[in-house]
């Protein structure tokens, strides 16, 4: 039966790479053999700008890595927060916020936004962009980027450090200059950017790898 | 004490950006003005490869992108799945999965991982990849990929379609080749990519940004 599944497999192997063949076995990275330790060291991860609002109607962003898409139905996105930033404390209170998506050409304000604290500086005041009062949620969000999920809060979780901030997205707001002919965003108009623990800098978005004609044969998510 | 505050962000903002200064006011894609209703369409997400054993031992690898780093202290991911998937009976049984971080050179196979189920097929035999029993977890990893983090599972959080598995890092195993001078994964060596829901492709990781120099400044996480 094994026998049997094994050659299943290795024959459905056969049909789906016959056109491609593998790279398997010409690894130029070689295998992971040395131990780091219990460390954060994933990659690559978003580079988003979150916007709440705190107690007194202050507009204020922050920008967070610990962050992803984490289910479909309904849509719902995650953002890892420390409880002495001062989104903590907005989004607590405000039960909502928004992830705004910056392209390449915001890169420094990104990095801006995750040096100093809301506590301390009015970071749109600083920056010199425009916080816009959310149409469905209470939180704004940044004018002049291209991409913003309003986000309701739907549940929190205390992991440790951090307390993941799960939103469910009620609408997403895009430039229709970032668009692809789908109605989707298209990531190489928007060109979003990713931060990648072990280095310093943030990296930009690199060419087409193809491979969507075997991801299209992935059960719909 | 409004206007003091605005304008002691203002003076922060001019120190700060007096070497380099914005494009705010310059933007080339234009505001979020057009509304896309309620969607998962954020970018950039990772592309990692899960594995999982299942009750017989069989090891499996699925390609998940609703996933991230989301704690700092302990070190912790999360990844979302569908019960539709063997990898979520896999790990509900086993409490313990992989993550592990394909380089560009493996992209097929990450494509082919989320293209067919562990139920009908075995997905190493398959891709000719080697499943390796993990040191510190009851998870296999892929012997050739250059970054794998063996987790053991925390939580789960059910949020609809999908399932949050949270799973703490016990280790870090990567391939020498993959590092850094600071003795951490190189996104420029490691060369990871993405997925963008919108986009059919996959993509690579693109060229340094900059900006290191003000997310030194960030408070530590």
């Amino acid at each position: 039966m094994r026998i049997l599944h094994t050659a299943m497999a290795l024959l459905m192997c056969a049909i789906v790479f016959a056109a491609a063949p593998l790279a398997a076995g010409e690894t130029a990275a070689g295998g992971a053999t040395k131990s780091l330790g219990a460390k954060t060291f994933a990659q690559p991860c978003p580079v988003w700008v979150i916007g709440s609002y705190d107690a007194a109607g202050k507009p204020n962003v922050m920008t967070a890595s610990w962050a992803a898409i984490c289910n479909s139905r309904p849509p719902m996105v995650t953002v890892s927060l420390r409880e002495a930033t001062y989104t903590y404390h907005n989004i607590m209170e405000s039960k909502a916020f928004t992830v705004n998506i910056p392209s390449e050409e915001f890169v420094k304000q990104a990095a801006y936004f995750g040096s100093v604290s809301g506590k301390d500086v009015d970071k749109f005041a600083a920056s010199g962009l425009t916080p816009v009062k959310s149409e469905l949620v209470n939180a704004p969000y940044v004018k002049e980027f291209p991409l913003v999920l309003e986000c309701k809060l739907v549940k929190t979780v205390e992991l440790g450090l951090h307390t993941m901030f799960i939103g469910e997205i009620v609408d997403v707001k895009a430039a229709e200059s970032v668009l692809g002919a789908n109605g989707a965003p298209d990531v190489e108009k928007l060109k979003p950017f990713i931060f990648a623990p072990g280095n310093a800098d943030f990296y930009g978005i690199g060419a087409s790898l193809g491979s969507g004609e075997e991801r299209e044969k992935e059960p719909k998510k």
